[in-house]
């Protein structure tokens, strides 16, 4: 194994990108006696040079095109942080591949878009492909699924992947205040984005879980055949009420597999409030993995932030610098399956649903009517307060019922005059 | 790479030998879809031949003397699975690595006493030397530690590292039994030994957290100065007082870095109720890891039993085949670190006292005494229920106090001739 120091180039210098700097600067000489060779930053590249980072980049050698890194004979790999599933990161790691050069990358968009065409371009120019930082970067749960539980066949996997999401979701449940006045506050706090819709909407932990889920179950990554929903629709009332149910409301990423085939898909639901999993509040993330040898195994770590995510890229760098190179979805591309998808429609869950109706006689009746017409089964209903002619809420949970009779019914409901706005249909995950 | 099969040879049949046979018969495909080589059992070894184990054996070769397959061609690594820090596991392992053999042990107690003898015998003969099942076979840690988290600097790791205890706590919160009737009924199930000791005097848990604590910090592992403390002495009454109190009592194995000195114990203490490692429960055992960059990390899953132990040995030979070889102890073993301990009587903590005294006048001005004595100050003070002439329980929590001042005072406090029996003293871990 070679002992020369592994020269990297860092493309794109933004909180992640920085923080590798930060750690390799203050723990170079850790790192080198952990992996037995230094890692040295070769050259760093970004849009703007003249950016304020808090951290002397001076001294490093500034490459304006970030492609030029790619024939470049003194950069042994380069660190693509520049995020997004097209445009110069795409390019730049197909250059890279192609060339035979290691890539190290933070970019779940583009995996999750793209993984498989890359997997192949990285086996077929063995050029190592690592993306730990990709998904909850202070859990080491790439590493984790890949190796460390390699003797198992995984059945599925629940993970809490975006940490904007869990922590709205705990500050709407601590303080009882609504999405909207959370959201801000976690805006200005520097936990949600200006734009904010990549994670509310859930397609953050869309990218996250396609990556989770080809790795666990050796399948391509398809994003396509994940169905997401964000939280903007789970209201204060929502979480009240499932705290009373004996729930918590997490933004959940499944991954499941049931005889050969597979399920995967991001939504808020019910989790219940004495599981591990529901105790995961605030920014951090956390994934559950169910294997058949190593029984349950639950990580729970920082998801994001410049130390996690930088920690975890360093890692891969690491590992590269021990001359490790696995498959980049833990089996090699032409094994990875086509995977036969679960109708999520005949998926038989329990419900929680919402309703604000008007408090008026016979109201209860053309709701029973519906679920009846749709096969569901009330397991517990609880309408609280009364007045007369106002809007109520009416909060009930269901018997396990297939998803497509309980959206159907939802549909229904949602057309009826008693109705001030549409019921909030969560599904109840009980593991 | 080589593509070769990795063939192994077993010596050790029992529940984690039978459990690695199984793995292989099961997942031989899988594994080798996933590591590039197939793992093929060259031979079996144990001391009893004729024992029924729950799977056929007859289709591999049997080796009488272990110590033979160290010197066999047709056996490219051994897995040791006899058990015990000396007798035939601590021969078979130095005279493979002396061979540069390949070992995959599960070994704690040998690598707690011997280790940094044997990791200069591996880097010297350039003989990988594996042990993720040593420590909670359900959770990929020393993976995690000496890999998934090798940016950080480590600052200090707790572990619930021994299912046993932690069962039978959890068995005495949620039943109010006492330990002894909880102790025989784990024993009826399984979950504790006939001589239990090794567990519940937290021996077991001890070289568990000496090989941790010297991965974290990059020391050798040092078994002598590793202060362990059992639970025997915990009863329910103490149990049920620290939930009044808004705690659960766990026995930790704490690692601890503080200004470049170590300290490393394993003592049942107080744990906030709300922390997520006091709700890991039953068999399940936890690692908590606070590091620079990742922050907190926390890894919960099953530590022992034929799945998950074998799941990590089985983990390990697939880093084998991948032809990975890491230092030991995550450093080479020239610079693990001869540490300089914390003296443990100046160590500063909060603490938990129950005292059974006689109910009478002058008693507590008698332990008010002892205390002020002492210099611990009292943080809350109850006594539950009266019964003058009587038996009664007084329970008391304190402000920060040194070790050796409360030690004292606990010593004073037990030759008092009001308290019936010794104090329970136990510290209160706030992380």
């Amino acid at each position: 194994m070679s002992t020369a120091p592994l020269r990297i180039g860092i493309v794109g210098l933004g909180t992640v990108g920085t923080g590798v700097v930060k750690i390799l600067e203050n723990h170079g000489g850790l790192i080198a006696a952990r992996t037995g060779r230094r890692i040295e930053i070769g050259a760093v590249s970004a849009r703007d040079k003249t950016k304020a980072r808090g951290v002397d980049l001076t001294r490093y050698r500034w490459a304006d095109d970030p492609l030029s890194l790619v024939q470049d004979q003194k950069i042994d790999a380069v660190v693509e942080l520049a995020g997004g599933a097209d445009g110069i990161a795409g390019q730049l790691v197909r250059a890279c591949l192609k060339a035979g050069k290691p890539v190290v990358t933070a970019n779940k968009a583009l995996l999750a878009r793209h993984g498989f065409e890359l997997a192949q371009l990285a086996e077929t120019q063995k050029a190592p492909l690592l993306y730990e930082a990709a998904v909850a970067g202070g859990i080491p749960i790439i590493k984790a699924l890949r190796e460390g539980l390699a003797a198992n066949d995984i059945r599925a996997l629940y993970g809490i992947l975006n940490g904007t999401c869990n922590y709205i979701l705990t500050e709407m449940r601590e303080t009882g205040k609504d999405f909207g006045v959370v959201l801000k506050a976690a805006q200005t706090l520097g936990y949600a984005e200006a734009d904010p819709s990549f994670d509310i909407d859930g397609i953050d932990a869309a990218h996250k879980l396609c990556l989770l889920s080809a790795l666990a179950f050796g399948h391509r990554p398809d994003f396509e055949h994940l169905p997401v929903t964000g939280i903007r629709h789970v209201s204060a009332k929502d979480i009240a009420f499932a705290g009373e149910l004996g729930y918590r409301i997490k933004l959940l990423g499944i991954a499941r597999r049931v005889d050969g085939r597979i399920m995967q898909r991001v939504e808020p639901c019910l989790v219940p409030a004495d599981k591990e999993i529901a105790g995961v509040e605030g920014v951090f993330n956390a994934v559950f993995a169910e294997t058949d040898f190593a029984d349950d195994s639950l990580f729970i770590g920082r998801g994001a932030g410049e130390g996690p995510a930088a920690s975890a890229v360093v890692s891969d760098l690491v590992d590269l610098a021990r001359g490790h190179n696995l498959p980049v979805f833990g089996l090699p591309a032409a094994q990875l399956a086509v995977p036969e998808w679960i109708d999520d429609g005949a998926v038989v869950s329990e419900y929680y649903a919402r309703m604000v109706v008007l408090d008026k006689p016979g109201v209860l009746a053309d709701i029973s009517a519906i679920l009846r017409d749709h096969s569901i089964s009330v397991e517990s209903l609880l309408q609280r307060g009364r007045d007369p002619g106002k809007p109520v809420s009416i909060v009930m949970t269901t018997h396990p019922a297939r998803h497509a009779d309980m959206m159907g019914a939802a549909q229904a409901l949602a057309s009826l005059k008693s109705l001030s706005q549409k019921p909030c249909v969560l599904r109840i995950e009980t593991f």
